[in-house]
């Protein structure tokens, strides 16, 4: 047969031409060629649609000619009839656009079916329930979509039948009561239209093909593609698929199933799949018989499943990617109706991959390309069992990913007491401030009802890589009485909770867990991963623990090791505080001595953890003032503190005056043992003088330290000019510990970081002091310690003046956290909570620019700074380090400003190595190269 | 005389030639030349110094040959001799550099003393004293500094003949006592050196020359050198400038002064200045004797007057500069000994400038760059009578200029209270806030004792031109009792003190004024000003009253109109806060009714004073809850007000009781009657629920609204978008006040600002909004109403995406206080009162960044913006409205950047328009062009 101009069968039509056969077409077309056993048919191309509508909704001339010819093909093909009433060949009539648009174009089945093929179909299946079944669907469906009846007419009709024959659902009515529906409907039809249901099955078939032309003009198509801008260049026109209709329902050498060419949940390189016997895919839907998983189909049917089995390696050489097919099975012949690629989790995805590139299927870029960065996220993670039935009673903002399960907590104090005894914990706070800290390290997972993804509490806890759901805004947290309450749920301190930080589901009780689980093949995938991107991944990790596990998921470096968390370990803040309220120079030499040989140990073990790679260790960042508690707590204490002892001194001796009465007077003043109680009470809190003065002390020194924008403040690089005690310990501190760690036999790489510098003479002022302390210890410990010396990149202004700035330093690592706000002049915290969503909303902002790298402000100003940098040292190593450092568009980004590398936190870091492949694939293939 | 190589007499030096005859020399040689009658006396050349050091400290060969040629030269003019008994010559033998270095090198007097010729002396002045005076001054002198004889054992010997003299002061000695003086001192020579006084005033001149030749290499002088960077190039060596003596105290036909050009406290042309007849430059030091004025001279010599009239002339003529000149008269003689260029206060400097432009000494350019732009605040403010001899008792920051009396008032309230009833206020606080503002408004000067310049209580001071001392920090201020202590003393409420806010000075008691006093000729300096200046200067101004202020003082627009001033006024916080406080959509647009009408005529009023000029409104900034009492303040009352609730209730009965109590019972309980009363008290206080509850409201909204940075917090356009009513109501106001304005004659200027913008999304959602308001009140009007839409650009983004924001926006206006902030990651606040002094001191910082512009770091990013801002739109206009505009040094950044103006507080205008011009002549210059 001569092919025609708008018409092609499934042996012809070229399978990778979807803007001219539609996807569904050029998959059945390709799945044909590559000698599946696809049902016969035949695609009307979308030019056909095209040109339906130029000329003013009127079939090309010659299609329907052509559609005869193909007809003619199938009933050849199939030894069947349109029309014939002993071997009626039914067909479906498919729409198919080159993109696909889910239900929003039309679908006609068991097109052939009239009065008189009806019984034919009976006398050939033997189920005239089923027979009746498919006409009555034919009439209804045929009678909206191509003659424009409303559903309403047809529904009304049904619940009428099944109100005669008690009925509830469709599936109790017999094939007399259906057969007495299709009468019906044909009336509905006639009523409607003023004609009758068209017999004749050549009517039919044009009918249905105008009609699925139509659809694509239809309001919810058109509606459709602009709520997706889907233009004209990406599909335009819809194909029709003209399909031989097979039935899995003709008795139980009939079947029908999906299988996957692998095991989806786990890679397992096997079929997978489901199937009913005798049955219609609908019958699947319905959920009245369940399926049976596909191996045993080797025992009910041992061809079908060898034909099966071959199926499964003919589409994986093919498509070279894991498919999910469906299949029906009439009286022992095996049809392949669709194939499309499998979707699969984390865990099967990268199983997959490493396995086909070591089955030759395709190459590690393209084993790379298909795990996108965040998936591995899952795997880093303990997860609520997919299969648990219980329902969240709130959900919060998924902060930090994996779910925990603990015991109700509202303190940081309490959580570590309890966390010491072994209970695990869910610490419960309205928000977290960095003196929390020891209850993050006491919990398993942490909850808050304020603040967002890049709330204090959220940003420790990724660091730490426990779980946490903040801005659970619902959940009133009480201090005073230790409850929080949801409604009319109350939780009390010891309840058990779950939470999921990967969704931000909370959950009353215990809800079952899976462990995480991190495979050989992982590793081996990110391994290609590295060996694709030039941009290293390294981990911003505090502690000795961090860091061996940045190692363990393939860190090349620490990037940032804040100083600051360990002054908030629980044993030293008591020493920090010393250090700040000190009044005199002697007294805050003391609380430094006692410091630096804890900071000398901690340094020590992070070398040890990390020997042979870098650890840039930044000096301390933060204003003193965020070491102490606050202003307004401290304020509020005093004034009641006052306001008693003045009632005390009023009434002094009032209590004892009363005591003395005689009892016999007592009874005469009502209230009188409460009242003398009530006094001794306050007069214990009250008279204290001694805990007044030292608040006092403390409230005048928070006060003075007190800033109006502490992110704009007395912080990094300004606390050490103002108190250059505090970096001279940390830099002796680092080196003592190198000098120690040498002498171990460790290979160590540090590198001394700046906060907060705008100016190049900070930076000088800092490095005379580093290279007077290194010389020192150096002299004194008789070893050579390497180091680098380097700043962040935080404030704009060190963008601006990077020239300059790379004259003293080795590396920049930029900030991005701060530098954002600077350029935006958004406080992360104030933003997040008040404006930031309602940008988004507005599409002021496109997204939040403390989630994705802000590429036209921040990006500009880096770029700014890097090409300046870079001219001064050619060699400037320069990362980022802020938390865009995990994210796989802004690490894309980091790769377009040629950084060096970037730093984020230990779990982020498989899923960053991975991001920084992509992008760089990404970028080799929009060049041309790949 | 044939000119020798390092010798030149006055007659005979370049005058011009500072580098080869120091700056004294090459001034005697210009004086001679122009026929002024300096006393005879010829230059030794840096040259001979030079050479001196290179010989390894040996006079130049000749050069003794040349002096004494120039010796014999001026021994012919005089018809004195050197050594001569008769009539000898004296000479002083001073040193001179190219630049000067005061009293680092050395002089000396009278040489040609010695014993023979002191009795020729004698003879010739009848002076004994006089002459024995001078010869002991010569040989302490000569000992010292041609000798090495320390000035020890010559004070000792002095000591002993006051001592035997019973003499206190020096000037009690006789003759016969200084005598005795100088033969001891020519033994303590004998002793010390093993050799006598040279007597030959040969050996003393080449001794001198060579000494003074030393000085150059003196310790004192080359520290001096490295202190001030002196360079070889611009000064290498000392001349030795030898002159001849002459005495004003040879009698009543003698005398000596110092007079000026013109009066150089008023500027007035008449000659000025003092003398004293028979007397040296010294006796007016000593202070025994009160000079005349100049005036009287003409009396008592007018012949010697005429010619100084004469020389006055000569010398302006000459110099094209008011001249400050040193003369003695000789036995009727004048001679001019020195002239340098005359120090005037601000007066008198103008009055010259524009007197001797009509004069035709020089042209307007010159007349413009004589007067520094900072002197003109003199100007504008009422100043402390110079004549005044208090002590302050306290000295600040001088944070807003001028001077004022008033009474202490502790709070704004009071202020404004007082302030209605005439009495002048000063403002007394710890630091001022802007619900303070009424307080200003009503107060005469402000007095903070924290704070500095850039402090609220400065920066409001300033922009309403009133006095203001900040940071006093020994003033000890106690709100509760109304007193502020410093050391012993007490202020109490009502006690009346006088602020300078020019110099910080603070006194208790009215201290006399001088008014302020703006010429014509100010006007006429400033005309020329804005004639040789592209850069306009326009004001901040918030008020009418402001507005015409500024208008008086040249202001070409306003480039500032901060609408959130209007909002602090007493009369509307209430209904501010009613908008901030509401509950209800309704509840908001009851206020925003209410406060419509009144911005409208605030608008209205500033267009009717600025008719004819652009008046620049900006949008609302500042974030609402500075609208708003603090959460501490509320705090606290809440926490006292719940404290007496709980106690009223425990104690609910109790006083009743006591009450009950037979009056004879009642005598056993001792202090029952204060313990009542104190009751009474707190229930009074303590009971109000109703109140507790507003306040617990209050506080709620606080705390939504509070800010952990609120520098970048929710303010500017980020409220506009959460608020849509309130800038919808200011641009209503904005509208409706021009098409009234219009109605009545006014050209209307208006352009509309939109504060805290970062992206172009920002920009068009408030412009869709301004065109909307517009055409709808254009039609209600029907009137054309012309305005321009712009940007502040005070967010570093803004900067970076200035291609885009042009794309909407007609002007720029950069916001270099806020966009300083974000460039530097300092807040303002914080950063003056913390770490900035230190910065300075330290030279990490040359300047305080919030008063000189940072042309490296933020004066960058303006530059960036600009070129992309006029990529965009070529007729991009450009101004500045942080208070860098009214600074000279970051107005001349300003002309270099390309701005077209800058906007300043109305008081710095003329400092401004002066500043402008300066920037401008400055680069012509030094392009060439002047």
């Amino acid at each position: 047969m001569a092919p025609g101009h708008y018409c092609f069968s499934f042996e012809e039509g070229d399978g990778k031409n979807k803007q001219l056969l539609g996807g569904k077409g050029a998959n059945l077309c390709e799945m044909t060629q590559i000698g599946l056993p696809v049902p016969p048919g035949f695609v009307i191309s979308t030019e056909a649609c095209l040109k339906y509508f130029e000329q003013g909704e009127k079939l090309p001339e010659g299609l329907m000619d052509e559609v005869r010819q193909h007809i003619a093909d199938l009933e050849e093909k199939t030894g069947k009839g349109l029309g014939n009433r002993e071997n009626p060949l039914l067909v479906s009539v498919r729409s198919g656009s080159a993109l696909s648009m889910p239900g929003m174009m039309d679908t006609i089945l068991n097109l052939g079916l009239n009065d008189d093929t009806v019984q034919g179909m009976i006398q050939l299946t033997q189920n005239e329930r089923f027979v009746y079944d498919s006409y009555r669907r034919l009439l209804q469906l045929f009678g909206k979509i191509c003659l424009g009846v409303a559903d309403e007419h047809f529904d009304k009709v049904f619940d009428q039948v099944k109100e005669e024959q008690h009925a509830t659902f469709d599936t109790e009515l017999t094939a007399a009561a259906l057969r007495d529906v299709s009468e019906r409907f044909k009336e509905v039809i006639q009523k409607r239209t003023g004609s009758p249901f068209p017999h004749d099955p050549w009517q039919q078939l044009e009918t249905a093909i105008e009609a699925v032309f139509r659809s694509w003009m239809g309001k919810r198509a058109v509606d459709y593609r602009r709520q997706f801008k889907i233009t004209p260049e990406m599909a335009n026109g819809t194909a029709v698929n003209i399909v031989t209709m097979v039935f899995g329902n003709l008795g139980n050498d009939s079947a029908t199933g999906v299988g996957f060419t692998r095991d989806p949940g786990t890679g397992e390189n096997r079929l997978y799949g489901d199937y009913l016997i005798n049955a219609q895919g609908e019958d699947v839907v319905a959920g009245i018989r369940t399926p049976r998983p596909l191996r045993d189909l080797r025992q009910d049917m041992p061809e079908v499943y060898r034909e099966l089995e071959k199926l499964r390696h003919t589409l994986e050489k093919h498509y070279r990617e894991v498919q999910d097919f469906e299949f029906t099975i009439e009286r022992g012949k095996l049809y392949a109706l669709q194939t499309r690629n499998g979707k699969m989790n984390a865990w099967a995805l990268i199983k997959t991959s490493v396995d086909m590139v070591n089955e030759g299927l395709f190459n590690e870029e393209v084993a790379i390309s298909r795990v996108q960065p965040e998936m591995l996220e899952q795997l880093l993670h303990r997860r609520i069992d997919p299969d648990n039935k219980m329902e969240p009673i709130i959900t919060g903002i998924a902060a930090s990913p994996g779910a925990a399960v603990g015991k109700v907590v509202f303190d940081a104090d309490r959580a570590e007491q309890l966390g010491r005894l072994g209970e695990p914990i869910i610490l419960v706070r309205i928000e977290t401030k960095p003196e929390d800290i020891h209850g993050f390290f006491a919990s398993q997972g942490i909850l808050t009802s304020r603040g967002g993804k890049t709330s204090h509490a959220a940003v420790v806890a990724r660091g730490m890589g426990k779980p946490c759901v903040a801005g659970a805004e619902a959940l009133e947290i009480h201090y005073d009485v230790k409850e929080a309450r949801i409604g009319e749920h109350t939780i009390r301190e010891g309840d058990v909770i779950t939470i999921d930080g990967s969704n931000g589901n909370v959950y009353l009780g215990s809800v079952s867990m899976l462990e995480p689980e991190f495979s050989e093949d992982v590793f081996t995938l990110l391994d290609w991963a590295d060996e694709h991107a030039d941009l290293e991944v390294w981990a911003n990790a505090d502690t000795p623990e961090m860091a061996a596990l940045a190692r363990k998921y393939g860190a090349k470096g620490i990037g940032l090791c804040r100083t600051e968390r360990m002054f908030n370990d629980p044993e030293r803040l008591p020493v920090v505080r010393e250090l700040i309220l000190a009044d005199s120079p002697e007294a805050r030499k003391m609380a430094i001595d006692r410091l630096m040989p804890m900071q000398r140990s901690d340094f020590l073990e992070i070398f040890r953890a990390m020997s042979g790679l870098p650890v840039t260790i930044r000096l301390l960042d933060p204003p003193l003032h965020e070491f102490l508690p606050t202003a307004e707590e401290l304020a509020s204490e005093i004034s009641n503190l006052k306001e008693f002892n003045q009632i005390m001194r009023s009434l002094e001796q009032l209590p004892e005056t009363l005591m003395v009465l005689d009892p016999e007077l007592r009874k005469y003043i009502p209230g009188i043992e409460a009242v003398s109680r009530e006094f001794s009470d306050y007069k214990q809190r009250g008279l204290d003088e001694r805990l007044l003065k030292q608040k006092e002390n403390t409230l005048r020194k928070v006060r003075a330290l007190q800033e109006v924008n502490p992110m704009l403040g007395h912080r990094g690089v300004r606390v050490a000019i103002s108190y250059p005690e505090i970096y001279e310990m940390q830099v002796r501190a680092i080196f003592e510990a190198a000098a120690q760690g040498l002498r171990e036999g460790l290979e160590v790489k540090t590198e001394i970081m700046v906060p907060q510098v705008c100016t190049l003479q900070e930076l000088l002022w800092v490095h005379r002091r580093v290279v007077a302390i290194h010389e020192e210890i150096e002299k004194r410990y008789n070893v050579k310690i390497n180091y680098k010396f380097g700043t962040m990149v935080e404030v704009v202004r060190a963008c601006m003046r990077a020239g300059k700035l790379a004259s003293v330093a080795e590396f920049f690592s930029f900030g991005t956290n701060d530098l954002t706000q600077a350029t935006f002049s958004f406080s992360r915290e104030d933003a997040e909570n008040k404006f930031l969503p309602l940008y988004t909303e507005h599409q002021i902002l496109q997204d939040n620019p403390f989630e994705i790298l802000d590429i036209k402000g921040v990006g500009r100003l880096m770029q700014v700074a890097i090409e300046w940098g870079r001219k001064t040292r050619s060699d400037l190593k320069v990362g980022i380090c802020g938390e865009h450092g995990g994210e796989p568009r802004s690490i894309s980004m980091c790769r377009e400003l040629g950084l060096n590398y970037v730093s984020c936190s230990p779990l982020r870091v498989p899923v960053a190595r991975l991001a920084a492949a992509h992008a760089q694939l990404g970028a080799q293939k929009a060049a041309g190269s790949l």
